[in-house]
């Protein structure tokens, strides 16, 4: 029998990675919930005109065939989902009658797409979406509130790289080309949202190609050079001459956007209004994010999203939405590849309870009963070895705690803390560990 | 647009239902972790030709096929895991050498079967696996851990209906059947594993048919008639008169298996040597469990498992392993279906703080930031509207508390208790719920 080796496209995780991993998903939930999140789930399958109503991703779907089944055509198609927004927007519909709006929801769930795999690619990968719908209307303070919270969770994964969120808003830059005179807005979206691709000498010729004249294609290019920190990006907006309804409402937005987040910057935080953000493919028609890790721009954008008038409609009723994407395996998989990211122990164990002999393993299990009921992970040894086999055991797992217990005959129970080499006295009621020690840490390494 | 209707099949949770699913994974989690088994997750798709290794499962499993491939055959075939047995097999051969044995994991995944639906069965649907696997040998010890590692788990969801997990031995039931002269000791235990399904009749017809003789039937169905709470089954089974190495091996290992579990059985627990349990199609070679809930048992086993001699093996070195299998949906969704259990509210937040005027949002950001840095959950208001219509706002999600912050020109904080009516000057740095409303509770309703 050959040895299994990998698939190309599903990443897999050994168990201190899959340690790092569970800890982040732990503290998106904590944030997201922490501000009144629903946590939902969607089920892997969609039917196929579902997944099929946005052309461009036609491509990328796994569809589904039972294997005894005579003729595909005999069941409803069905196919796995590219994202958990057609999903969420295909829920929302369904439930409309039993949820409450606003709604707020997060889902951290894998996804699949059906394509050659290539760097950073993945054809199953986990994304944590927020979302807020609403019935018929959703105020703006909703839009600052994703980013916020997004802002919030990537703050407290502080072992991640420092981060940069940058935000525009569609009105802004769609009401700027209406007052330029474009023939085609949408064209000059899609061509900008090529800068960080192609050199500005390209986007110049492919701006042209959408109708403007090389004046007007130079003002479209200064206007995604602008970007600021600060509310200061308006004025330079200004600067540029043009004036629009449109331009004015998107304009108030993003400062709004800007000021909302501007007590969550540190020096690992940035929130950045850039000029440049377009969002080229998707059908937002508000304010658009992205991410990029300070370092790792080449990962793209690992946190997405943006406002949608109409996430969902059933053609009575528009539910618009406002939401954010964060790509945990983009984000994730290639740190822990490389081994930046790795957890200090393989299993979740605080103490290796080491046993005397097989006749009184029922002792070792008493004392790993009595750590357990006060949340001390611990296990207890798979066999009565010499205690320096078991000491080995536990190092071998990053175990930083073995306990030797007291023999049938008295004698105290001892805990040896195999880092140090330090053993004491210690009663299995009583003795706790440091709090750092109680959980698998999370450990950053520099590879360069 | 006609609204979606749900798949077949495909069950989905409202907001309030997940969040009882997810307490019930989280406590799950936390006791594996506790023992010091490790979370992993393995890729949903595996090669159809592993998948294919059982016969008796291929027809069930979904094929996966990329929209745009011209042709299936020019690529490596997949198909959705149907189990987190197969994947974790593959796994631990994939990567023997990175792993330290004996090896303790916890799975909690969505597994996916293409058959027909019918009454509890699903297409999509949540297991939570542990298991312990060796290098070459594992210690019986570890069949004693699985057992107590999955009723603890469950006695701690005491939200449950009561249930009885019901263990058996293999080498038990096989030694037996080689000392009565069975000529296919599979097909025996194949026949008895019916006993659920058919009347001991019909078994007894079906043992027959094995080429036992009338009285060789009346013996085994006398053996699995057998059960008892303590070890007194084994006298009873001396009691038939029958010899056999193999049968004395298994009796002894039930026996610690019973004793073994005892001190965790209470009113909502019980463990049962039940010699009627075979576990007829799986590749078990000594203990085998199954569990039924109490008054629910048409719900079938919603927890079975069992010993490997071999899990997994790549022909030099053998990976034998013992895991037990919780059935999560099929024992959460028919329960959640019925109104038998729900969460107390729709949303995790505890408070919802109020806005006074759309001016004074930011006030209202400040309490909800400090409610929050104190693991409080909240929301703001989505709009100023009167108090009224705030309190009916947190009424219908079920969140206990609004906050009505301190308006901008001096006046203190107050926050009312929405059930009791009770309202009471607070402090954003200091006020806290009582422990029971920090998070939503799962309650349980009697529907008859």
């Amino acid at each position: 029998v050959a040895r299994p080796t990998p698939l190309s496209g599903f990443p897999e995780l050994l168990p201190a990675q899959r340690t790092v991993e569970q800890q982040v998903v732990d503290t998106l939930r904590c944030v997201f919930e922490l501000h009144g999140f629903s946590g939902i789930e969607t089920r892997a399958v969609e039917p196929m005109d579902q997944l099929l109503r946005k052309g461009e991703t036609s491509k990328e779907v796994y569809v589904l065939r039972r294997l005894q089944e005579a003729d595909a055509s005999t069941d409803a198609r069905l196919g796995l989902h590219f994202d958990l927004t057609v999903p969420f927007a295909r829920y929302v519909l369904e439930n409309a009658g039993k949820l409450d709006f606003p709604f707020r929801r997060y889902q951290i769930q894998k996804v699949w797409r059906g394509e050659r795999p290539q760097g950073g690619r993945y054809r199953e990968f986990t994304q944590a979406d927020i979302d807020v719908v609403g019935l018929d209307t959703l105020a703006f303070h909703h839009d600052v509130e994703v980013a916020t919270v997004m802002v919030e969770a990537l703050r407290r994964l502080d072992f991640l790289p420092p981060f940069r969120l940058q935000v525009n808003n569609r009105k802004l830059i769609a009401g700027f080309y209406r007052a330029l005179g474009a023939p085609d807005v949408d064209a000059v979206m899609r061509a900008v949202d090529k800068l960080d691709k192609l050199t500005p000498d390209r986007v110049h010729a492919l701006l042209v190609e959408t109708g403007l004249t090389d004046d007007q294609a130079d003002l479209a290019l200064r206007l995604a050079a602008i970007s600021s920190t600060d509310g200061s990006f308006a004025d330079r907006v200004r600067e540029l001459g043009l004036t629009d309804p449109l331009l004015d409402e998107g304009l108030a937005e993003l400062a709004a956007l800007v000021e909302g987040c501007a007590a969550l910057t540190d020096d690992r935080v940035e929130v950045v209004a850039d000029l440049s953000i377009a969002r080229g493919l998707d059908y937002y028609t508000g304010t658009v994010f992205e991410t990029r890790l300070v370092g790792a721009e080449h990962l793209g954008s690992i946190c997405s999203g943006g406002r949608y008038d109409a996430l969902a409609t059933d053609g009575r009723t528009t539910y618009p939405g406002v939401g954010i994407s964060l790509g945990l395996s983009r984000l994730l998989v290639p740190l822990l590849g490389a081994g930046e990211l790795t957890a200090d122990r393989t299993v979740p164990s605080a103490v290796l309870v080491a046993v005397v002999t097989e006749d009184e393993r029922p002792l070792s299990g008493a004392v790993a009963t009595a750590l357990r009921g006060r949340g001390i992970a611990c296990e207890v040894a798979p066999a009565a070895q010499r205690f320096g086999k078991q000491i080995r055991y536990a190092e071998r797992r990053g175990i930083p705690y073995v306990w030797f217990p007291a023999a049938g005959d008295g004698g105290g129970h001892e805990v040896k803390d195999i880092r140090s080499g330090d053993q004491v006295g210690a009663d299995p009621a009583t003795w706790t560990p440091p709090t750092e020690d109680l959980r698998p840490q999370v450990v950053r390494r520099s590879t360069q």
